[in-house]
């Protein structure tokens, strides 16, 4: 069990040191963890992706969020392609320390399709809807 | 390749089958999918857990929601000891299907905890600090 259990009883304002905490991390069998990516001052959660140490580490420093693509088994510095990068404001760690909260200043969409937010696809009834539009055209995301 | 690569041209309330979608999600080896809750309110993250289909159909069914516990291997009915029910209140699936945001109204802490949020360990510098307090007294939640 990691040192999480141990941080439960700790009070608001009580610190641990970084690197003993990212040691700890509950990390996947392919030494993943969940991030969720939350636009810091409207509150909307983007998207949610994975990161490994290194890439945890390199956003720390950089304050660009880096995820690790699961797909390209690579780097996944989020707007090197596209521009659309997220500036970091801070990083969470749940309870469990089995999942990452990030509050990011995004440029532009987050979503692939060109959408603001990926979560686009809501349950309304017996249909998903699509809820919202592209505010980008993709096809110039990658050009 | 699931269906959702076809929905990225659709058009802001273009619908298409719940079933459908819910068929072409993209559960993991263990037929798990995470699922994020942020109050729909305020705009707070508060946790991240794991769902699989039956869970979800039992969340849009009841409007509570129902998780899928990977440590007990069972379902996983937020509340059901504690009393601090999800009610649900939009459901949405990201761009890849591989990722659930549940809006909810949270009553009291989220967290096991008593925090009312699960992401209470915040990087600050070279420390993480600890950055709220217990809303509940952990010891009467599971009393």
């Amino acid at each position: 069990m990691s040192s999480f259990k141990n941080h439960e009883k700790l009070h608001k304002g009580e610190t641990h040191p970084l690197d003993d905490v990212l040691e700890s991390l509950r990390y996947n069998n392919d030494d993943l963890i969940p991030a969720i990516a939350q636009q810091y001052d409207s509150g909307e959660v983007l998207m949610m992706a994975w990161m490994n140490r290194s890439s945890i580490e390199e956003t720390l420093k950089t304050d660009r969020v880096c995820y690790w693509s699961r797909s390209r088994q690579s780097y996944w510095r989020k707007g090197e392609s596209s521009g659309q990068v997220q500036q970091l404001k801070s990083m969470a760690f749940d309870c469990d320390g089995d999942t990452i909260l990030l509050k990011v200043d995004q440029t532009g969409p987050a979503c692939h399709t060109g959408r603001r937010s990926c979560f686009f696809h809501r349950v309304d009834g017996e249909q998903v809807v699509i809820d919202s539009d592209p505010i980008i055209d993709p096809q110039t995301l990658y050009s």
